[in-house]
Order: structure tokens, then sequence, then C-alpha cells
């Protein structure tokens, strides 16, 4: 059965469904708007490692493990793991694979990841190769930071413009089943580059990619943004998504009351964040800790969870490349 | 339909056809032991471009643009691509698909990434996800040499077990479709620390994990090594060759008669690039230049393609962590 629609969508014969999530954050991100809501909140940015790679490997671990009891499995009956994070060559993932034990694959879609292993564990539950998979990511403000951009020590000063890499890690167990949320339908983004050459300015670099996905899910399944309740974005922050607003009116369409990005429900004003969250854990905390109990009990309906990421390396910043960004969606449905 | 089998493996239903394939070869790689099997060779390492990361991403989509031609098919007739390189966040992919324009799922399986996205490729289209997908990878030893261990200016003394990144790319367009070697069978692999530390040393780190999945193949889908007319690993070079044979050899099974390495089929011995190839691009190389053409041909009727990748980074090295390896097998069988 030919499953593909338009030209980078997807529709579900058999939807597969969320059946758990978890969420585990930072310090800071445990005082922010979904104070409350997360899992497990560390107490600190090491939880007691000595550096804070191995404390997002433990985040990751943490949150799949937790996600796997509240859905009543075993991790043995984990049959894969999709998973990534946006450390140089995943190491966070790998390390909480190796702990984990289960067979796993690994993605780069910079903080698009969640919804790409989303997508892509709901294509392979929907093509019949395995009945319950997880799919996670994780971020950490101290390694993304040394990592993208200055040592943490420098404590540079950042613009406005700027935005702060959620410490968290979500999961997701999904499964082939009717009782619980389903993913309905997908679109595969592709790499648009505004050719935003400042990666504090990632924002608004990825919004043109978000629209251009968004836009696409429209063509492809006919379903003009009213449809759904929320439309989520991942992290583009406030500068990103008035962009998005504003490229939307351009096009003819409103889509200021049902659309908001992760990037701005994590952090209070007063945290002096600047633009808002980014990372593979802003749309993830955002999804595991909040919207999947919302679409769990029938508050929220029908979202298009629209994660969005970033391609570039410190290399290809030092290169004076721009930002090639991309923006995958998936259709999560009550 | 259930297509999993055991605890690691899926079986296809309606096995997806490898189309066609391409490979471009940095000038060491042209005059090695596939000479005159490349699509290309570039006369030098940089191909005009003004940094290596640039050629990489150049080789990548040479690479996909020869084997979309070769296929008869156009660009524009691509459902999605799944890729994956070494460098840090992708980037040699990522611009690569920048130029490509097609849609795009990353995907980082360090060098088992041309199985990985073949595997994926493979259940996304028996899925019903797509009719034409194409799967690439792509390595240059200078960009991984400076990323991973040292400048490359420093020139300095490698130990006689360290392998030589293969500077190439391959791509394979896969397709629903009966003419053509099929992808019959796949093993998802698991994370296996043998607890080497050195990143000279990846060809012995990564033989057992080689080693786990070829015995999960075997326990999953109840083949025999002798099933396969050759079963090859991706680049475990010289030393994790003989690893490999000694650690089945334990197992009651000799697996030398029809058991090969890439890492050990693209360098002649004169070209004292030490222990062998490693790379992306040394089990892309081998299977887009050499064995696609044999099983196109009739020559080679059932192979084991086992991609092994070493999942450090120069962080987690410098931080002492030991190597985490994984292993991702597909049969294809004409």
């Amino acid at each position: 059965m030919n499953k593909k629609r338009g030209q980078q969508s997807v529709v579900f014969s058999i939807p597969p469904i969320l059946k758990a999530t978890a969420a585990i954050a930072g310090p800071m991100e445990g005082e922010g708007l979904l104070a409350g809501y997360y899992d497990q909140v560390m107490e600190d940015d090491l939880a007691g490692y000595d550096n804070w790679e191995k404390c997002e490997s433990y985040m990751m671990e943490q949150a799949v493990t937790t996600a796997v009891k509240k859905s009543g499995h075993f991790m043995m009956d984990i049959d894969f793991l999709l998973a990534g994070d946006l450390l140089n060559q995943l190491i966070a993932t790998n390390f909480a694979m190796r702990s984990l034990g289960r067979p796993y694959l690994g993605l780069y879609g910079a903080c698009s990841t969640m919804a790409e292993s989303l997508m892509i564990g709901a294509m392979l539950l929907d093509g019949g190769f395995g009945n319950k998979v997880v799919a996670t990511v994780s971020s950490h403000h101290n390694t993304a930071e040394r990592q993208y951009r200055y040592p943490t020590e420098l404590g540079v000063q950042r613009p406005l413009v700027a935005q702060w890499t959620v410490t968290a890690a979500g999961a997701v167990v999904m499964e082939n089943g009717t009782d619980g949320p389903k993913v309905t339908a997908a679109t595969i983004g592709k790499i648009i580059d505004a050719g935003i050459k400042d990666p504090n300015t990632m924002g608004p670099a990825m919004a043109p990619a978000a629209v251009d996905t968004i836009w696409q899910h429209i063509q492809d399944i006919g379903r003009e943004p009213a449809y759904y309740d929320m439309i989520y974005t991942g992290d583009l922050g406030k500068v990103g998504k008035e962009l998005v607003i504003r490229l939307f009116r351009e096009k003819g369409i409103d889509i200021s009351r049902n659309y908001e990005d992760c990037g701005c429900m994590i952090y209070r004003e007063d945290q002096d964040i600047h633009s808002g969250a980014s990372g593979c854990a802003s749309s993830a905390a955002v999804l595991c800790a909040y919207l999947y109990p919302q679409l769990a009990a029938g508050k929220l309906k029908k979202i298009l969870f629209v994660g969005t990421g970033s391609l570039h390396s410190q290399t290809s910043y030092q290169q004076k490349e721009s930002i090639p960004c991309i923006a995958h969606a998936i259709a999560v449905e009550v």
C-alpha cells in the first residue's frame, strides 16, 4: 500500500500510538514554566558525574527507563531505539545506549531529532518491523555551549536574539496499538538555507525551514493549519516564532491563533534567557512533559509537532558557511 | 504483517532492490586495489574547493547524482535520501543535501552508516513510505584526521595497527521493484564496548560488535554463515579481521573461507597505509564500486554486508572513555 502523499509526506495505515513519555530536566528548567511537569528535576547540572557529557548520557538513560516503566513494559520488550543528540558523534546517546543494551539506530537532525526519531519510529512500526520502539533525544546547555560557541568559563555576553540550550532529555515509547494518541501523518523536511551565518541567530535561520515543511504538509495532505488544535515548532524562540507568523501572513494565512513555539514554553521571562529555549530537548521536553499528558487526557486532540534543526557545525561556521536548516513534522491525533 | 525475527532482525515481505550505485574516490584510492572500478577519481583531495570539507560534500553530491543518473531516474523522482558522514554535525552531508534539494533524513552510525542507511531505506520502502530512495555516505581522510586525531600538518607517525580513512563517497538508489539484487533481511546492531580506549585501534575495538551482529543474525534468521557466498565487514582492517575469524573459531565456526573485510580491499600493500582502510566510505566504496556490479551480473548471489562503527568522539577520548561500537547487517541476494 502506498502511504506516500504529495512531495514529502506520508500517512499511516495503522497509526502507531504514543504509549508513554518521560522527561528529565536540569535545575533551571525545573524552575521554569513547566515546573511540576517533569518526571525528574536534577539538583545540579552534573548529577554526580565528573563532566557534563556523562550527565547528559545519564539524563537520556533516565528518560528512557522512566518512559518504559510508565508504559508498563520492560526494556527487553523494546525492539529498538531511535536516538540522537547535539554532541559530536552523538556521544551522549552512544553511552546511554551502551547502558540500555538494546538495538539502536543513531539519528542526527540537530534540534529536529525528536520529530525525526518519532517519524522514522512510526514508519518502522506501521511497516511491521517491530511492536515497541523508543524515540529519545537529549541536550545539555553546558555541553552544547562549549562545543558550538565558547568555553563556558569565558562567560561571553550573549546577544538578545540568542537562545538558551535546554538541559533535559525526553523519551517516547511508541507501539502498535489503539489506546493512546496516534501518529497519523508525517512530513519529511528538506534543507532550507536562508543565508544566515551567525550561530547566535538560529531561530530566524530555522523559521523558513519550519514554514516550508508546514506549507508542504498542507499541500501534501490537504489539511489547513486550522485543522490542528495547535501547531508547535521546536525551538525558534521569540524572534523565530514571530518570523513564522509573518511568513504565513505573507501567504495569506493567519497562523497566530493556533501556533506556538516550544522554545517559548520552557523558561520564565525573568529567567533572562533572551530569545527562548533551543536544543534537541526543547521540543522533547515540551512534548514529553507537557503536551503528551494533555493528548492522553484528550484535552488536546490534534497537534502538528514540527522539529526544527540548525545543521551547522563549528567548522562550517569558521569556514564562513551559512546555516542549512531542516524541519520535520508529525501529526498526533486522539 | 510482523517482519521482526528473533531479537534484532527483520525480513522483508517485498524486498526492495538496489537499482544502481555510484562511487567517487580520491587519488590514493584511485590507485588502489579497486582502480578502474570507481565512477570517478578526483585528481587531488580538494577538487577545486578551498577546504576538504567542501570537497567531501562535493563527493557525496557527485555520487548521488551519478547513481540517480545510472538508475534512469531524475532527482525529482527520489522520495527522500538517507545520509550521513563522520564529521561533527554531519556537515559534509548537510551541504550536499542543500544542493540536492530533496527530503532528507540524517543518520549517524559512524562507519556503519552505509549499512544503517540501506537498512532503514529498505524498511521504509517495504513499509510503503516511498518508491525510490537514495542511501549515501562519505568520508575524507583529511577532514577525519584533523577532526578525530591531530592537525594534518603535524604529520604524526601512525602505529601499525592504525587504519587510513578512505576519501570517497558512495550512493545507492533503492526502489520497489524486481529487477536487481534484493535486500532480503537485516539485523540492527546494539552497542558492544570491548573496553578499548585507543582511537588508533578501531579495528579490534569494532570486531566484537561485528561478531555480535553476525552471530545474532544467525540466531534470529537461522542462516548459517555458509548460507552466504561472502560476508563483508565494513572497516576492521587486517587486525580486526583476524580477530573476527578468531572469535568465530572460538564459537566453533570457521568463517575464514567466505569472509572478507572491506578495509582490506581498497589499498594495495605497498601503499603503506598500515592495517587497512576505515571510514564510512570504506564499506560504501567497496559496495558501490565493486560488489554491486558483481551482484547485478549474478557473479555474487548472496552477501551479508556488515557496517561497523566506532562511536567515540574526540571529547569522549579526552575524557578517557572506552569506544562504544556497533555493527548493522543487511543481506543482499540475487
